[in-house]
């Protein structure tokens, strides 16, 4: 791989988060010619320090002779971003080119657009950079029809039909598990990592077929810890069981007779594929990173156009 | 009221829990002659540490020419606090004398007695603290019978019969509550004050009917807020609501047709009153100090016999 300083991107691909920054420098034609990644996430960031933030992890690859296209997804584009992009309603087609956002710059050598995320009026929710890997689902399988699992800190249960986002449904699992295993007392019982498979799926089917009772489950994970030496590994996996539990029943509606997909990271997407696959589901995969930089793309080939 | 240095306690109660240090001094006939609170919790404390915070509240009180008995109920007597007091085990008379720890202390001028927690082996389960303020409860209604729900970080229902609790069942409701109002991405959306009755109910019965849909009702109340101008007042109410419906649906065998009384602090008890009135129950209240103070006198008494 070249130095980045003898980098010349056609364009720039950013996915910018609450809490992380990264991007891609990128061929004309699609080829990945260098990666970087800042923990200078839209959360830590007030509106003037954005630029500044980007051209730190870009600016050795950009031109005085020219306007380098920077295409952007995620929560740079919110109220509290850099730049508001509008949401689009559903039923939508991802990343509709004409409700794109661009940032006043002082730097003349770039362009930055960001996409715009997708709501849904009734009942009320919104997303921010799922569309985007939607879109780069779309990319690639043009024709898809059914539903795609995002899972991580707010799941998306999203149905996809005719290329469009038809609705969608937003779960805290991830912010909850992360919560509870962590600041709750259930940390002094929950392993920060370790799996017990097992555990992990007869806690699926408890939340699946009993929702009701787990709200008294949950403590039970300390208790057992005092009493009956449960280990910590087991309760890590018996807590995002009921977690996941829950969310698959409240969910029931999207998974149930869909084709479904699961867009996300390598471990959180394999827990989610356990758990629709001891329902009898088969899923596919999908790498969350790659179909983000899938939808980039197809988003900066309709800027070019 | 006297000054603190002129009051000669024949016994000191001792609430002493994960982050508060409560203290009465007592005559010998159970009137309350003074009271102190520290915020020397005994998460904030290691073993050598509890002798010194305790006289800090407690010295001025102290007499040279005898030993003042002081009698604490709480996670003081945990594994973690000063000396572990042991569990009974239900079905149990809370406050069993021949449980009492005593830590070993280096001033002659006290005897330092915790109180025995519960716990019960299937489902597991423990308590600290509420197997005091039930003893209080059946020191003023001996012939109790039915169940207590003490409402908090960590709920307990309890069934007692017979002067015994004979099973009880503890839901991280509170603590729930207290992490995504404050601590998850709800937080910009909901007020740390004010409330919404009708809102409040409405979530209860949507909890209570419909358990399996709430996974997905939590992030609504961010959606709604940037969307439809949800209310942050609405959103606490409907939160707490989900919450305690989730609770009440999960302990519906707990409370549906007994006799309930709640146990706790004026608002949440308030709450719990609400939402069992909701259901066509009509719950008594006790406040928590006064069942804590009672359940440590009656501890007291059995020390002195």
């Amino acid at each position: 791989m070249k130095k980045s300083s003898e980098i010349a991107p056609g364009w720039i691909a950013v996915d910018w988060g609450t809490t992380h920054l990264r991007v891609w420098a990128m061929s004309g034609d699609g080829v990945i010619l260098d990666h970087k990644t800042s923990d200078a996430g839209m959360a830590s960031l007030s509106k003037d320090e954005f630029e500044g933030a980007l051209l730190r992890v870009i600016s050795e690859w950009l031109s005085e002779l020219k306007i380098t296209p920077v295409v952007s997804c995620g929560m740079v584009g919110s109220r509290q971003g850099w730049v508001e992009a509008p949401y689009q309603v559903v039923p939508c087609e991802p990343l509709k080119n004409a409700k794109f956002a661009v940032a006043a710059t002082r730097d003349p050598r770039i362009k930055f657009y960001v996409v715009p995320g997708i709501k849904q009026d009734s009942p009320a929710d919104v997303m921010r950079g799922e569309e985007t890997q939607i879109a780069g689902l779309l990319a690639q399988e043009p024709d898809f029809d059914g539903v795609a699992c995002l899972p991580g800190t707010h799941t998306k249960w999203v149905r996809i039909s005719a290329g469009e986002v038809v609705h969608f449904s937003t779960y805290l699992t991830g912010e909850l598990f992360s919560l509870l295993s962590s600041k709750s007392v259930l940390r002094h019982s929950i392993a920060q990592n370790g799996w017990d498979t097992t555990a992990f799926k007869g806690a699926i089917d408890d939340a699946i077929t009993k929702p009701s009772a787990i709200a008294g489950r949950l403590f039970s994970l300390r208790s057992e810890a005092l009493i009956s030496e449960l280990s910590p590994e087991t309760a890590r996996a018996r807590l995002s069981g009921y977690l996941i539990g829950l969310e698959l029943g409240a969910a029931r509606q999207y998974w149930l007779g869909q084709k479904v997909v699961i867009i996300g990271e390598e471990k959180i997407s394999d827990a989610y594929y356990d758990a629709l696959n001891a329902q009898g589901w088969a899923p596919v995969k999908y790498d969350a990173e790659l179909m983000t930089l899938a939808g980039i793309s197809s988003a900066y080939l309709k800027i070019r156009l």
